[in-house]
């Protein structure tokens, strides 16, 4: 099986540590292909950055169904561009805030977020709502680390993280913590140990929830509003996408 | 990995059906053992066959903890007694209505269920609310066939179900559909084919899922509210259930 | 008109407490019974608890049959066994849960439910959700008492729910305050001196709804899902439900 | 026990009416008088009515309080003037709307309400999701009858509300029909024997339940938003509301 | 274009001030003429005030309708009588609390309300709920500062009024404030200087969404549930609303 | 004032006629700047049209910051890159989806959407349900064209769109109509006089109510979440957005 981990921003170097994250989590016939668009921002921080990513993981797709890909994931904790990328394929595409929602309501009745910025709480609460959840969440917490802080060894950033989670779990009420930054995906251990409790990590819930549905022969539905998109004509820099896969 | 798979019912040739549905998509290190309790209803057709069979889902799980169940999977699309185990447990424990409306979101905007008596549609329809996928489902259907009728071969559920899909399908501007019962299991292969739309079993789905969890270390929380029960002095045919696991 | 007033658990003085309570508030025409089942838990502390306490309350409504029982109240104040219950009987069944947030709603706009432990708190937010009374509670709060102990004369226990109270009354912006125990049934009074807030009582609220009902000759309804159920096979310990009231 | 009956409207032939609907549900030492303001709205059938017909609530809410009343009915199926008549006695208030709403869901899972004109289902909408029961109701229907068509013996009202009730039955999937206006008060026993359903009657509902937040010693609270109101001057036809009854 | 603002409240200073903010901000072609009823509460602070006061409110829109009115505004923030103004108009009719929640959810993903006493809050949350933005608004917060104390210029109100706000922007994570009473009109311009968050102001914000609805050719829908009320008899004091306009 | 109305699409007819829409009803000191971007899809009939079209938006209020732009306008009825437009700008910015909405709950209770394609349905779905629309929305409906047929004069979508407004008007029990489509600005007249309803139309109300806003003096907010986003490197082809107006 083969499962694309889209980074949609273009830092390597977590594109990188997303794709170990994986690949430690997959099954033995899983291969996964971490990726990240070549044009992009470096981070995603805001709905203007998280509005230009939906382009790279558009791409990422396309390039990835040429490759027979079977699965998805969308490693930002803002799915971004998770429909339209579902619109261009048959194969399953999870996010990863949705596949650690999903995962944190199987495990405990409430859960709070802790992620990077409070500028970017927002994005998780509007998903929340979106996707069903807002009730089973007591608190989206932010951190307040800049998301490449996270690729900084040096930086006090895991500190920060388990000093938030801790209060997460002192104040809130709640069962389990979902970490809101594919970034952190490489920390979920270091926090639940420091923490004492179930940590939900998106990166590698959305790998074994892609290989589930691949395993299930549950693809994207081609009946309705995912259907490939209408084929037509696109202008300028994004003429390429003129022709459609599927279509 | 051991995933105990919980028949809620007595009904011994529809737990071997669940049984099977459940081995032939588990990974090739997962052992499944499906069980039912051996005292019960025969089928779960209301709120009170319901309520009866919770017990014997906590009896299982009792029972799966001393066997080193890894996982534990109820099959029932009520998921009766789901909250009660999870707190007998450190494993995590999934229900086949979660399972399904959980995969459905994943790879459609918007499904319907296809059950068997509209009187337990009402269940369903709780199920979502309190889930938080109400949104998410256009109809709860009901092809109306008692559940024991699945496991007889001559009767025409198979023939009933898809015309019922096939309406859902036709009038309700859906990508997926659900299915309402553990008892239709084997059947959503040929349905699939028959209605040509993504059909979410949820005993597969439930399977996948719990395996999902355990791969990635994630055990149902014993912070908070699904901590093992307080231990207590239980009275007369409950007395055996006074000494509690993890307590 | 004769009120099966049903404690799910075990304890026969918390029985007793229940049923003086509700005498108190009947009506001159009506005869209380206040019940326990045989089998069950001392307490109801848990999800796990409570599952196991919807047994003894659908037994009880069964024997209730027998006695020409006009109404049925369960009082437990997590309506444990509640739509079995109503399958069972033409007569109406009131949980103490239910008729203390429909009375609160009447005398206050907002309210906050004071409960004995934290961990059942998950409990009554599950109840004010399905019921469709979650944005008339502003919150939930715990004292942080076992129920045993409510039995246990020299416990403070009289002493801490008054304390929750009054940071409720002082913290939640509410005008009433719902008991979120039975076996605080005998409190009430005492505790609104204390606090001075109107304080709504499950047991009492759910004796008079109970009379309402009867009195209007309105019982749970047998069209639809809380139709009697499907009369069926049980096995084990369970074989005597085979043969179902009404059906 | 003193139940002021409120009709709202100023058509003496339905407080009547309405008022032998009360009294024939009231406990024996209930004692019913049936009001309607002098000034007002012969029936109510638009946001406008209702908005004037409030006025004649708290008037009579005024007089009431003169007579030492121990509770209020407000006998039309808006609930006009609701909270404002509750701020001004420390008796409990109840509407006949919510207190049909609350009922219908003690006996049924779901409900449909059959009213006069569509036109006047909106105020039984906002209703149903301001108290909370928006997922309980599954439809609002209409039998397109003008409010006084039911002071007339020779229409045919009775014939339309039941054959709008049958279609309620038979498509609707629900348990029970609450009936939306108060001028039907006389009309349910020959309608819940037409239809074979329970059928919920406001009227008779609001003074049991009346009835019993009086036994229970419930009345309005007083601290919050539902304290009596600031004193102040009112001006013009008004000023005589400026010495308000509790300030 | 004749624009009637109507406050709703007998204060002709109040009146006077509202009117002043609705003429400051008028296109140049807009006439405004601010209004008060003759009769009715000098203040509006509880439900009961409110209820009175819609009948003013009504007189005047009845009052505007003979002289070619082209839009309403009703200026208290509970909007009281808004649907029955709508009713008997083909203008369009806003309140000035609907204004201010639309277009504080143009600039902010989430606002905060400062209304005057705690015990009007409800009002705002009720209408939060039934409007749609319950979930934009983080908090209803009250300066606890009598209405017609924002008359009195020696008053400390704008000081109290501010300290609200900067606690808002400070605990609440929002970005922008509603001010929660039509006498705070002329404040507006000082409080955001002060407070540095975009202050949406209820009078200005309905003057312009009414000018916006004329110029658009929108007026109140005469299909369904708006059409003018049908004409009936009105007694005693009200019985000058008989004939009423449109019918 | 200088109002950026931006059509997310690159057909410049499309773009011309909202220009057109938008001038006819801006106020004299507006003058209207219609544009399009010069990349992307020719039409936006899904999710990936949407997600691609974003950018475009973006790009476009970019330049508008170089003008002096006082509002924006994003003329799809997705309201494609909303968000991520106000974060770039201080000034204003308004979707025709969220314009059309807003007003249409200004003079009906409830309306029903037609939009063009079916699969984008659930587009206006989403929307409603994040705005907070849901329930004052009865039905989203589809005329079945694709959007460019709406740029052919010979096509029948007038024709279609009108006869799904009459199925609208006589199913749904609705007051208001709001169009789907931003290629429908030219058309609202013709449909409102053959149907006999309001009809909302998105770029008109939009304009509108960025006149307001600006009047107002009401910008975006630039505190908390739409504060302009963090300066950062971008790659690629979107290398020249890494300098960010604002920042």
């Amino acid at each position: 099986m083969l499962i694309r981990v889209i980074n949609p921003n273009t830092t390597r170097s977590m594109t990188e540590k997303i794709g170990a994250s994986a690949q430690r989590v997959a099954a033995p016939g899983t291969r996964i292909i971490a990726v990240n668009p070549d044009s992009g921002p470096v981070s995603i921080e805001s709905h203007f950055d998280e509005a230009i990513s939906a382009v790279g993981v558009a791409e990422e797709v396309r390039k990835g169904e040429r490759d027979g890909t079977d699965a998805y994931v969308i490693a930002c904790f803002g799915d971004p561009g998770l429909l339209a990328a579902r619109e261009l394929t048959r194969a399953p595409v999870i996010g990863i805030a949705e596949a650690a929602f999903h995962l944190a309501t199987m495990i405990a009745t409430r859960f709070s977020v802790v992620t990077t910025l409070g500028r970017t709480g927002i994005i998780a609460e509007h998903l929340l709502q979106s996707y069903g959840f807002a009730h089973h969440c007591r608190r989206v917490r932010a951190a307040e680390i800049p998301v490449l802080d996270l690729e900084d060894d040096g930086a006090c950033a895991l500190e920060r993280i388990v000093a938030e989670c801790r209060r997460a779990k002192a104040e809130d009420g709640i069962g389990a913590i979902v970490l809101g930054c594919g970034g952190m995906a490489d920390l979920a251990d270091e926090i639940r140990e420091a923490v004492g409790l179930p940590i939900v990590e998106g990166v590698t819930a959305a790998v074994k929830l892609a290989e589930t549905l691949v395993s299930l022969r549950l693809g994207t539905s081609k009946h309705g509003d995912l259907a490939f998109p209408p084929a037509k004509r696109f202008t300028g820099q994004f003429e390429h996408l003129s022709a459609q896969p599927g279509s």
